[in-house]
C-alpha cells in the first residue's frame, strides 16, 4: 500500500495560494519518499516557485498539470459547475474521479469545491447531503464534528446520515470502534432544540449502529466526553470557526503582554518557549484538513488561510484518507442493510 | 445615583448555589459602599453561609428576602411559570417589576429565567422576542454578541429587532455611539446562509439607525472588526460556548505540560505567572453576566457554573445595567418611530 499513495494537490485558492502549496508538497515529498503528487495550477508560476526551492530530485514525484482556469473566492458554486470545468480545481476533483490519485486537496473555495466534488464524483448510494467533517483536538483525544458548512437545512434524517460517516471518520482517525455519538444543542434536556434536533434525538436513540450518548453543548465538543459530534452545517461551521478565533485572541493577547514592561518581558522571554507549545497543541493549523464524506473520493478542504505548515497538516489528513480509503468505507456503512431499513422507516 | 443601587440575587441554582453566590455579595458590598442587595433563598442556609463570613456591618445592607421554593435545572420552562411562583428566582424577578431593586441576577435554570421574566415583567412594548446578549472581548476591545440561547427560530424582524437593542446594551457597555453592526453567517458572500440571514441583511441595509457592515462568520467575533454581531440563538449560544470549551482546553494543556519534566517544570514555574494573566484576558469568567434583552426590567444571567469570582462579574454587569437603566434605554429605542415604521414595512 505505502508505495502507492498518490495525491492531487489543487495549487491555487486560499489567501496565499502557491506560496503556501507548493512549500508544503515539497516537505511532504521529503518526509513520504512512497509519495506522488499531481500538482494542478498554471504551470509557469509553479515551475518557478519549485525551482526556487531547488528539489531536483523530488521533481520525478511530483508532476505539474497545467491548469490556467482559476477559481476565485467571489465564484458561486452554480458558476463553478458551469464555467469553471478546467480550474485546478476541477481538474484535480477529475484525477479523483478517474483513480488515477487516492485523494485530492485544495484550500480553495469551499462552495465550489463542494457543488464541484458532487457533480464530478457524484454521492455515495444512498447519500442525501454530503458533509463536511473534521477532527477536533479534546482533553482526552479527539472529537469529530460535522457537518461544518456544507449544507444549511438539515433534517433529522440528514443528521443521521452525517452520524453514520462520522463514525467511520472517526474509527480512521482513533482506530477505535465503540464510539459515543451526540448532538450539538443549546442544552442537555431532551425539551431542547429545534424539532428536526428532537427527531434526530429518536432517530440516534433508534439506531442499533450508533451509540448515541444525548444532546452537548459547543464546550463539549472540546472537553472528549463524546467521540462523534453531529449538527448542521450552520452550528458547525460556528462551533469552529467562534473556537479558532478565540484561540488566535489569546495568541494576540500574549504579544501584548510580552511587550509591556521590562520585568515581564524577561519572564516573557522564558515564558514564550512554553506559550508557543501549549498554543500549538490546539491551534487550528495543527488540525488543519476537512473530509468532504459522502462523495465518490476523497477529498480534502484545507482553511483558506493555511500557512504551508496548515498545508502540510491538511496532506497529511488526506494521506490518513487516502491509505484508509475512507470513501469506500463510507460507502460500505451506507450500503449496510440495517442502516438502510432505519432510513426506510423514516 | 450611587445612594441608589439596589439589586436583587437569587442565591440558588447554577452549579455551587449560595456558596458561590454568598462570598460573591459579601464582596460586592465590601467593593461599593452604596449598594444595597436582596438576596433570595432558604433563610436558614444563606444565614449560615453569611454567618461563616463574619461581616455584621454588612448585614444591614444585606437582605435576606425567605424563599424555600427552589427552581432545580430539570425544571421546564412551564412547569416554572405555572408552579414556581415562589421560588427564589421568581421572587427576585417580582422585586424588579415593583421597582424596589434596579436590576436581578441569577446563575439558574435559563428557560425558567425567560419565561419567568416575560410572565412577570413582560415584554418591552414592540419587542416580539427578548433576547440574551453578552459583550465578549475582541483583539480591539469588546463585541456584542446576541442572541446567546433565548430563541431558538429568529424571522428576520426579530434579527432586525436584537440588532436594535444589541446596540443600547453596547452602547452603554462602551460609551460609544456609532457601532458597526453584523450579522453572524458561515461566510462573508452575499448568497450564503438561509433565507432569513439573507432577508434580515436587507432590513439591516434599509434602516437608517443601523451602521451595517455585512456577514461575519465565527472568528469575527473575536477580531473586533465589528461591534454588534446578530445571530439566532442556536448559532449564538454554539458560537459562546465552543469558545468557552476552548478557553478550557487551552486551561488543561498547560496543566499537561507544566507536570512533565523536571526543566520545563522550572520554566513552568516562572512561566506560570504570566501565563495566567494571559488567560484571564479571555476567561468566560471575567466576562460573566448576558443581559435578559427585551424584558421591562434588567435581568442578568449568570453561567451556570459560574464561581464565586465569576458571579462577581455578572453582579458589575447587573450594576452597570442598573445604573444606566438599560431596560428603559432599549424601550426608549423601541419606541422610535423611524424603527417602527420599518418593522411595519416588512
Amino acid at each position: 500500500m505505502s508505495s502507492q499513495l498518490r495525491l492531487a494537490v489543487d495549487a491555487m485558492g486560499g489567501d496565499l495560494g502557491p506560496r503556501s502549496v507548493v512549500p508544503a508538497c515539497i516537505r511532504f515529498l521529503k518526509k513520504f519518499p512512497q509519495a506522488e503528487l499531481k500538482l494542478f495550477g498554471p504551470s509557469a508560476q509553479l515551475q518557478n516557485l519549485i525551482d526556487d526551492e531547488r528539489q531536483p530530485r523530488l521533481a520525478s514525484r511530483l508532476e505539474i498539470v497545467p491548469c490556467e482556469q482559476v477559481i476565485t473566492q467571489s465564484c458561486n458554486p452554480l458558476q463553478a459547475v458551469r464555467h469553471k470545468r478546467d480550474s485546478s480545481m476541477a481538474c484535480a476533483l477529475q484525477s479523483v474521479a478517474s483513480g488515477e490519485v487516492q485523494a485530492m486537496v485544495t484550500s480553495g473555495n469551499t462552495g465550489a469545491l463542494l457543488a464541484l466534488s458532487r457533480n464530478i464524483l457524484g454521492n455515495i448510494e444512498g447519500v442525501r447531503k454530503p458533509a463536511l467533517g473534521k477532527a477536533l483536538p479534546t482533553e482526552r483525544g479527539f472529537c469529530y464534528l460535522l457537518d461544518l458548512g456544507a449544507n444549511i437545512d438539515c433534517s433529522a434524517e440528514d443528521l443521521l446520515q452525517f452520524a453514520r460517516m462520522g463514525i467511520e471518520a472517526q474509527r480512521i482517525h482513533t482506530g477505535r470502534r465503540n464510539l459515543a455519538v451526540a448532538l450539538l444543542n443549546i442544552g442537555a434536556e431532551p425539551h431542547k432544540g429545534t424539532e428536526e434536533i428532537r427527531r434526530a434525538a429518536e432517530l440516534f436513540e433508534a439506531d442499533p449502529k450508533i451509540h448515541y450518548a444525548g444532546f452537548v453543548e459547543g464546550h463539549d465538543i472540546f472537553t472528549g466526553v463524546v467521540d462523534v459530534v453531529v449538527c448542521d452545517g450552520l452550528m458547525g461551521n460556528v462551533a469552529m470557526k467562534s473556537a479558532e478565533g478565540v484561540i488566535r485572541l489569546m495568541g494576540q493577547k500574549v504579544f501584548t503582554i510580552e511587550k509591556k514592561g521590562a520585568f515581564k518581558r524577561f519572564f516573557g522571554q522564558l515564558a514564550i518557549k512554553l506559550l508557543r507549545k501549549w498554543r500549538t497543541q490546539v491551534e487550528p493549523a495543527r488540525y488543519n484538513g476537512a473530509c468532504f464524506l459522502g462523495v465518490r473520493g476523497n477529498v480534502i478542504k484545507s482553511h483558506g488561510g493555511a500557512s504551508s505548515e496548515a498545508f502540510y497538516r491538511a496532506m497529511i489528513t488526506a494521506k490518513e484518507c487516502a491509505e484508509a480509503d475512507l470513501a469506500a468505507k463510507v460507502g460500505r456503512a451506507m450500503a449496510e442493510a440495517e442502516w438502510n431499513r432505519a432510513m426506510d422507516k423514516s
